[in-house]
């Protein structure tokens, strides 16, 4: 038995069974910087997958933020303290003015929670609509919005889902305005449903980039109409930007942003503290307000001084070492070098994403556009063997997820440009 | 406007209203180290309150965990790292054979979102049975478990609750075997509601020492019984150890151990990490294993590399330093002087708890026993205002929470109830 059998073999004996690895030959990590990881063995590997550590792993900024506090204090929201203000207030003037308030949470999963019930203080319904290939988090309510697996005790009734938006293979068959409209339509039909069933309409969640659904390129305004009418049929509109969020679309510091819609509820997750485990919920104060009055809430860990330290470190960061910018031209880079790999590569059927969160949608034959799920898979596990992590997603599971840490550079896009190239010449 | 009011409205202004706060002057923090707070005018307290802290304020030990991970390396556990495996290990050599797994989690209240979760998966029912005035966290479905306010689209229905335990004034009226059967009795009746329901049954969730219930003083065997009764009509119990957890209460390292029960399902919160964002559940591999097949479950910052060094510094300090035997000579010292207290202040109407966790409960009459709720708030105040910062809680919200990190001495207790015996007087 070679340690790694040994240590999978650990892990379920303490973790359980059916804890996901990612990869045929799970990574064993030890160290990280930048955009780097190593292995046990002294590997290093080229990060493209990790949105957590947002401005870079181990970013020092960031680590001493979280030591300078820890040392100092660290305890709840209780008490007063200035680093949740001073946090909260340097978060939202990143907002549109009426997203002028805060909830502080541990995890996106939480901030999703409080998203759902605000919504429902908000309208005194409790319908809520998604897209069939969405994720919001792990809680048992948030839960109940994936497709993925029937819950015991059965799915409450009280979601209606519409289809994921695909830029590639259009709903009703044709792109642009029609697209648009067919969407629109999908969602009137969700409101309609709920309205006539004892739940009633109480919000449209989504992320604004449909980044699990694979971020589709999408026609102009294509969100404004579906927002539009939820707010005509008095819902709420939450935008999940625990992907998009911080800038990583490159172009807008919130997916919404890029969208051109204004949300009721925002919420927070991953990025936010570079792995130290904060989330948020960001709402006008009439809707946040209305939660506390409808719910009241209070999260020991969320908000406390070290969580907010360690945030605020992150937008100071992203700021100071304009990451945005870099998502964008390194970005639209990485997207020029998979579009002429495409001229080489039959596979890659469509190129597509928005700064540092981009890929390939891999297709068996480039005019059916029939899926490669298989061979997704098998090209990231090749990447993995030669030294660069990424992950698969999409509606079909077959389009490469690269979502790098935000200091990606132009030779780390070669350097993964070059080892998808060898890899997909090897298939 | 002074500095104060300044910041409340800072803080009402970005966090919203409803926040709630300690104390009718509430504490402005910025600094802390072992059992003592400073405010910002430079006034120190000591804190009787505070069991998030577990280990001290600040613990160097633990400090220094979280700044050498976080500058080593901070991800998720769909890759390989033995942080969580060796915290796991030694987490779950506290517990009886039969708790051998856990996942770990950012808080409690996800934690006990997971537990409930487990009894479905293993029962296939969803029907729940809680104390009338307990508190599990804040998820939408750990929500649905507190009596304190129904939420928007009504309570489910799955739960049933049954009379918080009380020794002062017993269920039925006797004391000792009478109490003990009756309070089973509640629960037989729970359980026989569930079956009759659509729900079905699936667990009883109770913290084993009632904390939030006001730590009363049982029978022996008081939890036997209903453990029995759970057991036998296929359920599964649930103990929440966020609060009597990491050998609080002086004799054990787990509440549930104290009450001489082994659960199915054990959940950990608040002290776990020291203030770290970490929770957990520990439970049998099968039962583990069920949930995970039925539910799947990912949490992207549970069991991080930091949280488990920040977890493990927790679990060795306590070892090192002997805090469990702390807690129980300070706690047994701590009692006998409140006692002494009651002889002078009539107030007093009974003194229990166990280790650092313990309190008295404020009467207006002796005899009668009538709380004396109001003056339970005059009198934290009173000790906020000399520098000694506690709670109160209890089903009449009448008892005094004394609660401290585990480094409390006999001499920090000596100020508290020197402290308390001049409030007393000056009523």
């Amino acid at each position: 038995m070679n340690d790694k059998t040994a240590l999978l073999a650990r892990r379920e004996r303490l973790l359980g069974k059916n804890m996901s690895t990612f990869y045929l030959d799970p990574v064993h990590l030890v160290k990280a910087e930048g955009v780097w990881l190593w292995d046990a063995d002294g590997k290093r590997y080229l990060d493209c997958y990790n949105n957590v550590p947002h401005v870079g792993h181990c970013h020092p900024r960031v680590v001493e933020a979280i030591c300078k506090q820890a040392s100092m204090l660290n305890t709840h929201t209780r008490y007063l303290h200035e680093g949740i203000l001073d946090y909260v207030e340097k978060l939202t003037a990143t907002f549109h003015e009426s997203l002028d308030t805060a909830i502080l949470t541990c995890t996106g999963s939480e901030a999703n929670d409080i998203a759902l019930r605000m919504a429902q203080a908000v309208t005194g319904k409790t319908g809520v609509i998604a897209t069939d290939r969405t994720y919001h988090g792990n809680t048992a309510a948030v839960s109940q919005l994936s497709t993925r697996m029937p819950p015991v005790g059965g799915y409450g009734g009280h979601v209606r889902h519409v289809p994921a938006p695909d830029g590639y293979r259009p709903l009703g068959g044709e792109p642009g305005e029609a697209f648009t409209n067919a969407w629109a339509q999908a969602i009137e039909e969700a409101i309609a449903s709920l309205q006539a069933s004892p739940h009633g309409f109480s919000a449209l969640i989504i992320d604004p980039f449909f980044a699990n659904e694979g971020f589709p390129e999408l026609p102009d305004g294509f969100l404004k109409k579906a927002a539009d009418l939820v707010r005509k049929a008095g819902g709420l509109l939450i935008c999940d930007e625990v992907q998009p969020g911080f800038g990583r679309t490159g172009t807008h510091m919130w997916g919404h942003q890029r969208a051109g819609i204004v949300p009721d509820v925002v919420t927070l997750g991953k990025p936010m503290g570079n792995g130290h485990p904060i989330g948020g919920v960001v709402a006008s104060s009439d809707t946040l307000n209305a939660f506390r009055k409808a719910f009241r809430y209070f999260n020991t860990f969320g908000g406390n001084p070290v969580s907010c330290a360690a945030a605020s470190a992150v937008l100071d960061v992203l700021t100071d070492e304009l990451l945005m910018e870099n998502a964008r031209v390194v970005g639209e880079y990485a997207r020029d070098g998979l579009s002429r790999l495409a001229e080489k590569h039959d596979l890659i059927g469509n190129v597509r994403g928005s700064g540092l969160f981009f890929g390939a949608e891999l297709v068996l034959d480039q005019k059916t556009r029939e899926p490669a799920t298989n061979l997704a898979t098998t090209v990231i596990n090749e990447m993995r063997q030669r030294g660069v992590l990424m992950g698969k997603l999409g509606i079909h599971q077959n389009a490469t997820k690269i979502r790098p840490p935000m200091p990606f550079s132009q030779d780390n896009a070669d350097l993964m440009l070059q080892t998808l190239d060898d890899v997909l010449a090897g298939l």
